[in-house]
C-alpha cells in the first residue's frame, strides 16, 4: 500500500453504493471540523432534479459531466471532507483532481455488508444486485485512492480511523474529545476550544482548517502586551506571518469611520481573501472586527478569541457581526460565522471585577432562559465562580456555548424566535442602558436590572409557580452585582427609550419572560403600564 | 370540504410516508419561487442525527419535540413550501401552529402507490406494510388539511394543482412560463422577471415572496422621473407604502459615506428588518444599494430592477454587493442574494448609445465563454440588437441570466473558478480601465479590449483553432464599439495596473482565455511578456 499522503487539502471518499460514504463523511467532517459536501447531492442541488431523474433524463453520460463539474469546483474550493458519488473514479479527470487536491480515502466493505444496506435500491439506478458491477468497480477504487479504511462497522468507527490514518488525531485530547464544542448551522460549522490555555493551540488549529499561512491580529491597544504578544508568539512559533491592527478603545471601535480605516489597513498589509482575521478582545472589538471580516472582499475567514466573559459566553458565538450608525446602536452589521473560536478562560482571570461581574449576568441570563439544571449548578457553584476557579469557568463557559450553539443552529439568522429566548431581560435592560446615558451602566449590569423586572413581571402573571422555581431565580438575581437603579431616571424617559424599541406597538411591548425556571417564552403583549409599575417598585428597593 | 384559504404564509403538505410531501414540495417551491424546508432534513441538520438514528436514540417521543420546535420555527419563519414529516399531525400543537401560519395541503395516495415508493422502507423507521398504520393516520390528515391533492402522479403535475387550488396561478402567463428564470443558490432561490413592461409586475410578483407592504425605493435622482415614477406609481396602486431614497451619480454612490447617509435615511424612515429595499438603476446603484441592504440590521429583503444592459445581463444577477475604498475598488462588500430580479428590456430603448453599446460588450464576453450556440446568434441578430428590438433584447438578456446563474449555482461565492470564466476580457480590461483614469473607458468598452487581447493570446497558443470558432469570435469582436486605445498609455503605466493585481505573481498572471468559442479556460500563467506583445500589436491597429 502507498503511504498515506499527509493530510493538506480535501479528503475524499470513495466506494461502491452502500459503502456509507455519506454518513462516514458526515461523522467525519463533524470529528475534524471541517465542511463536509457529497457530490450526488450538490449535483440535484445545482441541477434541481434528483440522481435518479438525472440518469433518466440525461443518460449517464449526462450524470457523469455534471458530476465531474462538481469534483473540479470541490477540488478549486475551500478544504472540505467530499463524499464522491461511486461512479467517478471511471473517469481519469476526476482521479487527477481530487489526488492533486488532498487525499483520497477508500471505504471498503464486503459486498454482503453492501447488499443489505442498499436494500431493493430506491433512487440508485446503477445498483445491480448480482454483483458483478461491485467487482468491476473495486479495482478502480483501490487504484484511486491514497488510503484504504474498513467501513462495514459503524459510520463514527470508520470516521476515527480516517482520522487516525491522516495523522490528524495525534494527540490527545482528540478534537471532540471536551474542550472542543462544534457549532452548526446550515451555512457553516465550526469547533469552539473552551478551556485554560486554549489560546496557545489557536494557530495549530486553525492551520487545519485553511492552507493559509499568513493571518491579521486585530485587537485593541490594551490587549496588546499580555494576550496580543502570547497569541502572535504561538502564531510565529507555528511559522505563520502576522499583521497586527488596533481599534480604538470602548465603543469607539464600533463606528463605520475605526472600520474604514481598519479597511485601509488591510489593503495596505496587502490582506487577500484566504487570510484569516484574528479578533482578540471583547463584544466589541468581536463585533466590529468581525464586521470588517464579513465585508472586506465580500468576506473573509474570521477567528474569534474572546478575552471577556460576556464575548466567550455569548457574543462570540452565532455569527452576529456590526457597528453602530450615529442614529441607533448595532444598526449596521452581518451575519458572519467564524472559522474558530477560542474561549481561553485564562484570560478571565485578569478582568476588572466590574467587568466579570456584568458578564455572569449573561450567564445568569442564558440559564434561567433555557436550562434549569445549569441554573441550579450557577447557584450551587457561586463562590467557586466568583474565585474565578479555572474548572469551573471552563464548565459555565461550556454550558453557555452549547445553549447558545442549540439556538443558533435553529435559528442562525435569528428569524424564529429560538434566539431571541436570548434576549430575556433585555427590553428593560437595553432602555436602561440607553436612559441612563451609555457608558454609565456596563451592558450586563443593566440586563442584570432587566431580568428582575422580567422575573416580577413573570410572577404577577403567576408564571414560576413552582416555589423552588421562583426561590433559584431569586437567588440567581439577588447575588448579581450591579450599580442602584440611577435616582433621578423618570418613568417617562425610560419609556422613551421603551419605545424606540421596534417591539413596542399601541402601549404594549414583545417581552421575553420566565415560565419555568429555564423556560423563558416570547409574551406578545405586555403593557407598559404593567412595566411601569414594576420598575418604579425595583427602582426603590436595594435589591429584587 | 373546506374552501382553500387564501394563500398568505407558508404552504405546508402533509400526508403518509411516501405520498410525495418532499418531491412535490421542491417542485412546489421551484415553480412559486419560494424557499423550501423538509422538516425531517431541517431535525437531521439540527441535530446532526438521521432520522433512523434520532428515533434509534431518543424514541419516538423525543423525535416528535424535535420536529415539534421545528415546525413552530417554520411557522414563525419567512413565508416558506415546508414539507411536514408523516407523524406530525398527531400532535395538537403543530396542528395549530401551521392552520395558523398557513395553507395546509394534504397530499393523497392510494396505499397501492405509496407501498411501491417505498420500497422495503429503508431509514423509515415507522414503515409499516401491512397499511394499519396508514388507516390509522389518513383521518388525522384529513381533519388538519385546509385543500387536498391527489399525488399519485408526478411531483410536477401535483405541484401545479397545488398552485392552482391555492389562487397562486390564476393569470397566464404561469410562474414558470418564459419570462421568469430561477436563480439557485445554496442559500436562496429567486425569481428573475425577463421582458417587456416586468416592471409593473413587480409590487404582485414581490407580494408573494413577503407579507410587507413597505418598500425602500433607492435609486439615483436621473431615474426619478421615468422609470422611478412608473414603479413607484405600481406599488402605490398594489397597496404598498413607499419612501424613496437617492444616492449620488455615477461612482459617488459606491463610498462609504454615500452609504452611510443612506444608512441615516433608512433609520429615519423607520426601515425594518423586513422592508424590501427595491434599487432601480445601474451597476452602480444596484452594488452600493445592495451593500446597504446587506448590511441594515445584518440584511433586509433586496429587488433588483437594474436598467441598463451590463446591469440586467450580469451585475444584478448572483449576490455580489459592494462599494469602493479610496485605495482599491469593490474593496468593501458582501455577498447577498436579492429575492426578486425584474430586468424591464423596455428600459434599454432610451439608454445613451455609448452604454448600449458597452453593455453589448458583457453580453459578447459572457456568450464567447460559455455558450458557442449563443454567440452565433448573437451575431446573427447583431443588426435587430442594435435597433434595440424587444424581443431580441429580451431573448439576449434571458440568455445571458440563464447563464449567469448556472455559474452561481455552481459557485455562489465565487471560490471554485466557475463564476471566475466569466472574467474573461477583465485582466487587461481592468487594467486599462485604471490605467487611463476611471472614467475615460466604460467599464465595458475596457472589457471589450481586454476580450481582443484573451482572444489574440487564446489564438497564439493555437487555441480557437477551428476556424468558424475563430470567424464567429473575431466577427463579434469586431463589431463592438470602443473608443481607441489611448495613445499615449505606456505599457509600464498599465504593467502597474496589472501588477496590482492579485492574479499576477513572478511575471506571470492568471488569465481567462478561450481554448473554443463558448469555452473558456482559467491559465494559471500567462506571461506579462506576452501580453505587452499582444497590447502593442493591439494599440496600433484600428481594430482585432
Amino acid at each position: 500500500m502507498k503511504p498515506p499522503t499527509p493530510s493538506k487539502g480535501n479528503i475524499y471518499l470513495i466506494g461502491f453504493m452502500g459503502s456509507g460514504k455519506t454518513r462516514v463523511g458526515t461523522a467525519l467532517a463533524r470529528r475534524l471540523g471541517l465542511p463536509f459536501l457529497d457530490t450526488d447531492a450538490e449535483a440535484e442541488r445545482i441541477s434541481g432534479r434528483s440522481v435518479a431523474r438525472l440518469f433518466r433524463e440525461g443518460g449517464k453520460a449526462g450524470f457523469r459531466r455534471l458530476e465531474q463539474r462538481v469534483i473540479a469546483a470541490a477540488a478549486a474550493g475551500p478544504i472540505r471532507v467530499v463524499a464522491v458519488g461511486g461512479g467517478a473514479v471511471t473517469r481519469a479527470a476526476n482521479l487527477r483532481a481530487m489526488r492533486r487536491s488532498g487525499t483520497v480515502v477508500r471505504l471498503r466493505a464486503p459486498f454482503s455488508v453492501i447488499r443489505r444496506r442498499i436494500g431493493k435500491g430506491a433512487g440508485r439506478p446503477l445498483w445491480d444486485a448480482s454483483g458483478v458491477l461491485f467487482r468491476r468497480r473495486e479495482p478502480l477504487y483501490r487504484k484511486a485512492a491514497h488510503v484504504a479504511v474498513d467501513a462495514s462497522g459503524t459510520p463514527e468507527a470508520a470516521a476515527r480511523i480516517i482520522a487516525c490514518r491522516l495523522g490528524l488525531e495525534r494527540r490527545s485530547p482528540a478534537p471532540s474529545a471536551p474542550g472542543e464544542l462544534m457549532v452548526r448551522t446550515g451555512s457553516h460549522s465550526y469547533p469552539v476550544l473552551v478551556g485554560s490555555g486554549v489560546l496557545d493551540a489557536v494557530p495549530a488549529r486553525l492551520g487545519r482548517l485553511t492552507s493559509a499561512r499568513r493571518a491579521v491580529l486585530v485587537s485593541d491597544a490594551r490587549l496588546a502586551g499580555g494576550p496580543g504578544r502570547r497569541l502572535a508568539a504561538a502564531f510565529r512559533r507555528s511559522g505563520w506571518k502576522l499583521s497586527a491592527a488596533f481599534l480604538p478603545g470602548a465603543e469607539g471601535a464600533k463606528s463605520l469611520s475605526a472600520i474604514a480605516r481598519l479597511y485601509g489597513f488591510l489593503l495596505r498589509s496587502r490582506t487577500e481573501r484566504t487570510t484569516p482575521l484574528v479578533a482578540l478582545g471583547g463584544g466589541t472589538v468581536g463585533d466590529a472586527a468581525g464586521f470588517a471580516a464579513a465585508t472586506y472582499y465580500r468576506g473573509i475567514p474570521l477567528v474569534h478569541v474572546p478575552t471577556t466573559l460576556l464575548a466567550q459566553t455569548d457574543s462570540a458565538i452565532g455569527g452576529k457581526t456590526g457597528v453602530n450608525h450615529p442614529l441607533a446602536k448595532n444598526a449596521v452589521g452581518a451575519f458572519h460565522q467564524p472559522v474558530l473560536v477560542a474561549a481561553d478562560t485564562d484570560l478571565l482571570a485578569s478582568l476588572p471585577d466590574r467587568e466579570f461581574q456584568s458578564g455572569l449576568a449573561e450567564v445568569v441570563k442564558t440559564a434561567l432562559a433555557l436550562d434549569r439544571d445549569f441554573a441550579e449548578g450557577l447557584l450551587e457553584r457561586w463562590g467557586s465562580l466568583q474565585s474565578r476557579s479555572g474548572a469551573e469557568l471552563a464548565w459555565a463557559v461550556s454550558r453557555c456555548v452549547r445553549l447558545k450553539a442549540a439556538a443558533v443552529a435553529e435559528d442562525e439568522r435569528d428569524l424564529s424566535g429560538r434566539r431571541e429566548l436570548l434576549n430575556l431581560g433585555h427590553t428593560v435592560g437595553h432602555a436602561l442602558e440607553a436612559a441612563a446615558g451609555f457608558g454609565r451602566f456596563r451592558h450586563g449590569e443593566a440586563v442584570a436590572w432587566g431580568l428582575r423586572a422580567a422575573f416580577r413581571l413573570s410572577a404577577e402573571r403567576g408564571w414560576l409557580a413552582d416555589p423552588g422555581d421562583r426561590a433559584l431565580a431569586s437567588a440567581l438575581l439577588g447575588r448579581l452585582r450591579t450599580p442602584a437603579w440611577p435616582a433621578r431616571l423618570s418613568w417617562s424617559h425610560l419609556n422613551r427609550h421603551l419605545a424606540l424599541d421596534k417591539k413596542v406597538r399601541d402601549g404594549r411591548s414583545v417581552m421575553i419572560l420566565l415560565r419555568r425556571a429555564g423556560k423563558a417564552v416570547r409574551v406578545p403583549g405586555v403593557a407598559l403600564g404593567d412595566i411601569r409599575r414594576v420598575v418604579a417598585r425595583l427602582s426603590t428597593e436595594a435589591r429584587p
